[in-house]
């Protein structure tokens, strides 16, 4: 029988991190990688095909780094593990033994069964699967008016860019605003309008019954009874973990369906971790399961997985899911990290909050200044930031790291207050109007 | 006699802040700034006006924070304090009574006195003041050939931007390398490369010896005999702190000039504060006295002295200056936070540094994808970060306050390693490729 040191099955975003961490922390290991797809896709990029690479061929996770460092790559699939004797089964090839096994096996586009007509041609989901990306996007090709189902991320991103197509797009989203799990409602009615502005049609507030047609998509059917026409529809309502194969196994499934794994990313089986979208997530702030899926949260568990697996370190731990988020609607970002407002009160703080609006560069006569809002939640008692929120221009996508690495720290109001930072009129706000800090100062006055 | 209960000495970037934040903790109490300039420049704007913004009416800071909390503006000189009396004589109006003082003076740019020629007509400084800015702008226009002396911040933005306007400007720097004190010598190369592209001519490591021109300039004598014909000299060599009015009041002043204040920045008398570029630093790191000077460091400075004036937090505190620059030449940004290798090692610490150059989007096919290096200085005991230095696209502006947060938490190159972070293709580098995070990889790596 083949054997390998450290075994990962699933070659996306986790499975790429978590090899080349191992590799690199345990060069004397042989690593291997084990994935369905030929080709990889990068995650977050997969909206951006539609309507600006182009083509999934500008969107691939290369190999390059995993073969510079003696990473063995075999594309195949394996149908089951045995944990007793440490042995996975494979489809097309042998058996292969391992020492340690890391479960990176993703998720898959959700297709809610009570939702009728799913199954007609130009249905669409979005897996991170090249060869269905390739046909969805010739398949689009012929049509006109396109249905996107579910305003979180990727559905406002992928309606965004089928608009810039000339596509004429309806986004469906049965919750009050869209992004409704990153912003609160303030902020949301800004990515609201601007999208609207760009051309996309807005239906907030209201579900699907149906999906219509015979054969081939005709329309949809919401709740209220309205009929929309589409040529094509577009599901974009969340992931399931895939976890069938652990479960086979016999390791643990937590309550919302993930592999249950502990800060150093081990199932309840020593040799075997957990990593990215398929395990299970806990909330930073509030401990509770989570079933949040980011590409960035699963290269960090990726990354203490890889770290953790022959010798644990204390240091080195994954404490818990921070959502942080970062989008962008053409020059605009808007960007979330933390709890918002309405989950945090929802969830028993007492939080205080404090908004500013400003601009990006200083003075505003800078040619490429944007409007710059921060929000922030702070936790009353302790001052703690819980979470925050920002619409700006690029630079929003790290100033939101900003705040990410505030949450992890634990930092406070005070720490924000007395906060040191670096400005420059071309790059950020100017020192005394930081939208982080003036954001800060209004919280502070509250808490007075 | 006329009295107020708090008052500002300066209006730059330091006396305002100081004003809006003692008004808005102490709504109460009468507020004050006083000030030489009819009109402030914000001061990272000011080498901008001459290639960018055009004119210094685009670089103005503006009143209306001031007038619209209610903080009175007195446009003259405060002549002398009386701290005894808590009482300042002002030029050409009545003495005021202060109940609690803040100094924030500023700095007035260097001219040394053993430089030949200083006095000549078409040899300027770079002063926070309009009207010297103006005539100045008014008086380039005439010239062609420009030799700019010194190479730190300004030096180098002003030599951009003259040379945007077509003028032939040669930059003379006497250190080896252009932003020395912030950037270590790879980094540093970068820079001089880029602003060697956009046809400025650089000279490093070699001194000016004296300003040549009888009436007018004429050129520069360099220390090793060349003359380099010129039409116009900016020095930019560096500020001192104006502190002749503390001095004066009997205020006690630091070996390298700097008027002594504390961590809630109180001076040596209890109700006089000192903020800003005239006042006392110590590097957040070394805790030695420090010259640093920064807009964004006296606005800090400014916030903990106004939050502190009538009580004292021990969590509003200003612990150190961590000098936090970033700059962009055309498209790139430079950025810098604490401590360079260099300085690190000469201060004594034990270093262990880690590089990695990825891109700033994903995948690298979006339009605005910059090369991103980010550089970290670690100490080997502790693991903890003393410094960073980014080159990259614009989001390096906001990416060294990533780390400028991670020094001022104390945070080590393991907390790196298990960062969350949030990553969006058109707005930073991927997640698996984080240069960030990478660069604490490679910092573990050499502490293994």
């Amino acid at each position: 029988m083949k054997k390998t040191d450290i075994l990962i099955i699933g070659g996306s975003a986790a499975g790429l991190v978590a090899a080349l961490t191992a590799k690199s922390n345990y060069t004397d290991k042989d690593v291997t990688v084990i994935r369905k797809e030929e080709i990889v896709m990068i995650p977050c990029g997969i909206p951006y095909v539609y309507g600006t690479t182009g083509t999934t061929n500008k969107n691939i996770l290369p190999d390059e780094g995993l073969k510079k460092l003696g990473v063995n790559i075999i594309v195949d699939e394996v149908t089951s593990i045995d944990k007793e004797n440490k042995v996975c089964t494979i489809k097309n090839s042998d058996n292969l033994q391992y020492d340690k096994l890391i479960i990176a096996t993703g998720s898959t586009p959700t297709v809610p069964k009570w939702l009728k007509g799913t199954e007609l041609k130009n249905v669409f989901t979005i897996p991170k699967n090249k060869v269905y990306l390739d046909e969805m996007q010739s398949m689009l090709e012929g049509c006109k008016k396109i249905v996107t189902i579910g305003a979180g991320f990727i559905g406002v991103e992928l309606s965004d860019e089928l608009n810039k197509l000339g596509k004429e797009v309806v986004l469906v989203e049965k919750l009050p605003h869209i992004l409704g799990l990153a912003f609160d409602a303030e902020v949301a009615v800004e990515a609201e309008a601007l999208i609207k502005s760009r051309g996309v049609k807005l239906l907030t507030g209201i579900g699907v019954k149906e999906i219509l047609g015979e054969d081939k998509v005709s329309g949809v059917l919401l709740e209220n009874g309205e009929k929309i026409e589409a040529d094509a529809v577009v599901l974009s309502i969340g992931y399931r973990p895939n976890v069938k194969l652990a479960q086979e196994a016999g390791l643990e499934i937590n309550d919302m369906g993930f592999i249950i794994a502990d800060q150093y990313r081990r199932t309840r089986d020593k040799d075997i971790f957990a990593i990215g979208d398929c395990s299970e997530k806990r909330d930073f702030i509030t401990g509770k399961l989570s079933g949040i899926m980011l590409a960035s949260t699963a290269c960090t568990e990726a990354r203490v997985a890889g770290m953790n697996l022959y010798k644990l370190s204390t240091v080195k731990t994954f404490l818990g899911t921070i959502g942080i988020y970062s989008t962008a609607i053409h020059e605009t970002g808007f960007a979330a990290a933390g709890l918002t407002e309405a989950i945090a009160k929802k969830e028993g703080f007492e939080v205080v909050t404090g908004c500013f609006t400003g601009i990006d560069r200083h003075p505003g006569h800078i040619e490429d200044t944007h409007k710059q809002m921060v929000k922030l939640i702070a936790s009353k008692d302790s001052g703690i930031i819980l979470g925050g929120e920002i619409v700006g221009g690029k630079s929003a996508g790290e100033l939101i790291n900003v705040i990410g690495f505030i949450i992890q720290g634990k930092m406070t109001i005070a720490d924000l207050l007395t906060a040191q930072i670096g400005t420059h009129p071309m790059l950020t706000a100017s020192p005394a109007g930081y939208p982080l800090i003036k954001a800060a100062e209004v919280v502070a006055k509250k808490l007075k």
